[in-house]
């Protein structure tokens, strides 16, 4: 038996110990289980460990193994959280959560209430409203329910109606909504309430209707009416050599840098101890929350606001991916695992992938007296994981390069999260959504994402500061007006900041402790971040209050373990949020401290009919790059970039008749 | 003889026709020529002859083919500008401009200043106060002057020395700044000044001293003392039926792309006539000027800014590429060519790269009940040149992909532009630049773009609007106050506009005349804008006046033959810029007209000491994308991902005694 790493994902066998150990604490009595993961290890336990690997010291104690499991009685319906010590085998606590606390959606139970949902006889009753054709039938997205009742405390899911034209795995139902929502309570498997979705301009809701056949938008291949695109030549990445990177469990080597691959149900990719250069840069970084709320003002839109973290989880809904469709190259592939309801482990087969890229050119300089040219390549090392949310797509991946930067790039893609709209008759808009189709509006959303930065730069004790770019004062010592120089603005207790375009506002992580030798100043890396349009609904409205984090750009807060989640750690159908706002309002000293950056940025998406039926990628990014940290450009050693190396091909000259042009003297 | 297309790049044959017909002209004086070019065709002239080509017609008469010159008398000295008819081998006009008007710096007069710089006997003594080792030289950079006098006539350049310890035609001579930095007049080769420079924290100048010996920190691989990296696999792009495009002359297509890659010495890179699918999309495209000011108040440098486009041109220092160095894969180039001073056409090799890449996915969707997952990846074309303006280089790409979005990348890359500075002693800084290397400071600067837009989506005529996102009101129809719309502000006049992060301010092109059947809306483009910090000198500064265009994001103005560049048609030692920031001023009527967009984005860049000696690029991008101009994603048509197609490769999995850890039970 190999030995766990404490930064190493869940194991099959770990998912049994637990549910060994709470079946033993709960005899008799039927449990449902949610979550089954590993917790968190404390922090203070990890760094001696992580510090004696780096320095190749004697290993202290392996820190405490933790798992943490979510579970339903079935009894009783009361819900638990419980802390078990895998090295004990023992229970920490179980402890049961307030009737109001709603954990996240679960794979299994997102099926039973789909299918709960289809069976049901006023469902049934709805669907024969519609009068289908023969080989037409209707299928549904349960979603997450949001909040609009401050006394609600049933578990609720809204189920979403969709009409499937074709049978066939891959038919876009997103292409043809149904005017009826039922909602059901997940616990009493009761029908709660039949919604009726509005059908126009307003918020008038509509009764069933005979559906009026509308074609469906396809987006799979064979469910096209168009010819394929011919005239695409292959493009094949060759590796002949294998690839740079030295994987060993899941510490990952390549080009100076060193992190641990993690993986949880919850984040999914988690990227540990990061070094480079045997230098501490990163404790942790990750996704560490999204939320997206829909712009549509109308019932029951207005609780349209997923968590895709929190709600359900970056590593459950994970893709398994697939050799040569998702990477080209040279690709390893982790696994993670999950349980099911009932606690058996499942395999999430190729849920993370790694491979390298090229990224066109690192460096160049051609002397222009001597022609001479050093040209640098800028390979880069991806690490990328893809969820699918229902109907929409992220693509998460952490890219290093050998410059020492670390880009999060996120692609959302996917399809749009449609509703019905009786928009054939010509003209017929409204002013918060897009028309995608005949029949068929995306309305506008936004998508925020929280990047959680635990830094370790040089050391685990940082500094964060902002620094802006300023005209200097037109006085004597600026007399020819053109002078400008930087204010700096240390955040030195817990609090918020915004950026600032007009300022070249840039966020920086510093240690105070270790000065660069050339610039006189701390060692530091800045967080070039991406700024966003930050949350549009009302400050009085649940969207906002459930959601603080996604209302102001950076947030920095003391490390405290257990605070891992920008919006708290239980979103699903919360009241209000209990994350980083009410972290940063303990005024914690964070200068020189233990701190952790969270930085809020994404997406404002109002649709555009050419994101339908299924969209192209919108990309943003936000990059960690040294900033002082090093004493020159770290990549001066990588090799230069040749034919030899690259063999790259010439296209061939057309034959004479299209020689150059002359023109007749 | 091939006859030539409109949008051609200039020819040898009309170099030489140009000097024929000047030489006519001018019987008996010696002209030195700075510049033989195409003239931009009358629009008016060349839309019915791509109409006709666009719908297959028969065409109409070439559009006159226009040469321009701009050459110096030398009996005289006096500044002409020419315009040339190549088809009736006639002058249109030769006027001599005014005194203050300077032309751009040519490839020889960069030379001869460099050689009348270091052979000027003052220059000489200033060299023999270093009392330089043996072996050690000294070599000069020749900068254009900038301005700080507004009765100034003289035609300047202010050269900065530089210490060559190393005999190598890739020593770092910017490591090593000197404090001396002579002024000569470019006509009458006489020495006008010899500044010297500052050497400490304040603006007093330091005298000539003996040069302490500090250590060069080198870029070039075989001078550098660490050894390189030896753990970088090969990554080779192959395309064993070749690349997806087909080349016509300067007619590319490639994926219902069809454009004209132009070519002239001022702005290198121009795409012309770019239409989708037979569909017009934009006329021109183009980088139209740049300006680069920097931030240190001390004379000499507060005359440091550079126009990189007016000054010298992005063509005439577009580096000539190598196969298998700067780009991967099937690779076509393009040519371009100069004329020398005497008249010559000289040939510029490989100036254009043309080729595709791939960019990860461009949509993803699974339907999560049946597993089944639509994946195309992200083929893109790339149109790059690469452009070496003395210590810095500019990657311009324009990127075309499958989804009808066009982008425009900018990287920076090169050498800082570094001055003296006494930073030995610890501690010593200055608040507007970094210490980069012992003895050497490199100052806060900006670069300043200006990308031209003239758009023709769906027809020549088209309106310039900007769409913000913003909370519904909180009244009846916002009962749950998440309720967020769309405002729209046309441009109906020609003027300028601000960016707003806050607001997700977004700007769009339409064609009023033409109503997307989907979305009820005229179809449109949008420009994903690039926010960035506009220009900080003082609106009282020379460096402000001469760069109006950079203070603001947006500029619309009315199309107008001859109106190309944002800081006007001279900008070497201009008092005052004479472009959009004019013409904006005549408020001509925009909307539902033939207009043209401008936006100015770039970079505060103030410089990290990885910068040095050679700098990690600096990525900065726009893009134009479809918004309701299709009905649906353009990219549904792209074949599938598949392994068959992608030859990818799984990384092999270690040996059993790295299996995956168990925990007994």
């Amino acid at each position: 038996m190999t030995s766990l790493h404490p930064f190493d994902p869940i194991t099959p066998g770990e998912i049994q110990l637990a549910v060994k150990i709470l079946e033993a604490a709960f005899p008799g009595v039927a449990l449902r289980y949610k979550k089954i993961d590993v917790n968190e290890p404390l922090k203070r336990e990890v760094v001696p460990y992580i510090e004696a690997e780096r320095l190749g010291k004697p290993l202290p104690a392996a820190p405490t193994r933790l798992l943490q499991v979510l579970f339903h009685r079935l009894d009783n319906g009361a819900f638990y959280k419980a802390l078990l010590n895998a090295g004990t085998r023992s229970i920490v606590y179980a402890k049961q959560l307030p009737k109001e606390v709603q954990g996240p959606v679960d794979a299994d139970e997102l099926i039973e209430i789909e299918q709960l949902c289809l069976s049901h006889p006023a469902v049934q009753a709805e669907i024969a409203k519609l009068q289908l054709p023969p080989g037409v039938t209707v299928c549904n997205d349960p979603w997450i329910y949001g909040t609009d009742d401050p006394k609600e405390t049933r578990r609720l899911f809204q189920c979403y109606m969709y009409v499937m034209t074709t049978d066939h795995p891959q038919n876009n139902h997103y292409s043809a909504p149904c005017k009826f929502s039922p909602v059901f309570d997940a616990l009493t498997r009761e029908l709660v309430r039949m919604d009726h979705l509005p059908g126009g301009v307003d918020a008038q809701a509509t009764q069933t209707q005979p559906w009026k056949v509308v074609e469906t938008i396809q987006y799979a291949h064979d469910l096209l009416t168009e010819p394929l695109r011919t005239d695409l030549k292959p493009y094949i990445v060759q590796q002949p050599e294998g690839a740079s990177f030295n994987v060993q469990g899941n510490l990952v080597s390549w080009q100076k840098w060193k992190f641990r691959v993690g993986f949880s149900t919850r984040e999914g990719l988690i990227i540990y101890n990061t070094t480079y250069d045997g230098c501490n840069v990163f404790y942790r970084l990750s996704v560490s929350e999204m939320t997206v709320p829909y712009g549509d003002p109308r019932a029951p839109y207005h609780r349209k606001q997923a968590f895709d973290v929190g709600d359900v989880g970056f590593g459950i809904t994970a893709n398994q991916l697939s050799l040569g469709c998702d990477c080209l190259g040279h690709i390893k592939y982790f696994d993670g695992y999950r349980c099911d309801s009932k606690g058996n482990p499942v395999q999430l087969k190729n849920v993370i992938c790694l491979h390298e890229q090229d990224n066109g050119l690192q460096h160049k300089h051609t002397n222009y007296r001597t022609g001479a040219a050093t040209v640098v390549r800028n390979r880069q090392l991806v690490v990328q994981m893809i969820c699918t949310v229902s109907n929409y797509e992220y693509i998460f991946a952490f890219i290093f390069d050998q410059a020492a930067n670390i880009e999060l790039e996120v692609r959302a893609t996917g399809i749009l999260s449609t509703v019905p709209f009786d928009n054939e008759k010509f003209g017929s808009t409204v002013p918060w959504g897009t028309n995608v189709g005949p029949g068929v509006m995306a309305a506008f959303h936004q998508h925020l994402f929280s990047f959680r930065i635990d830094p370790a730069l040089d050391g685990f004790k940082n500094t964060v500061y902002y620094e802006d770019s300023v005209p200097m004062p037109e006085d004597e010592n600026n007399p020819y007006l053109v002078g400008y120089t930087t204010e700096q603005t240390v955040l030195g207790t817990s609090g918020t900041a915004n950026t600032s375009v007009e300022r070249h506002r840039v966020f920086k992580i510093r240690n105070d402790a270790c000065i660069n030798p050339i610039t006189y100043k701390p060692v530091a890396y800045k967080l070039q971040t991406s700024p966003s349009q930050m949350l549009l609904a009302s400050n009085r409205s649940f969207g906002y209050k459930r959601a603080e984090f996604a209302t102001k750009p950076i947030w920095v807060t003391k490390y405290q373990d257990d605070e891992l989640y920008a919006a708290g750690e239980f979103t699903n159908q919360s009241k209000q949020s209990e994350g980083v706002e009410k972290w940063v309002k303990r005024n914690d000293v964070v200068e020189n401290e233990d701190l952790v950056l969270w930085h809020t940025f994404g997406l404002t998406h109002n649709p555009r009919v050419e994101d339908f039926p299924v969209m192209p990628v919108e990309r943003v990014s936000v990059t960690l790059k040294p900033d002082g940290f090093f004493t020159k450009n770290p990549a001066l050693d990588v090799p230069a970039s040749s034919q030899s190396f690259n063999r790259s091909t010439l296209h061939p000259e057309p034959a004479a008749c299209c020689a150059p042009a002359k023109v007749k003297l």
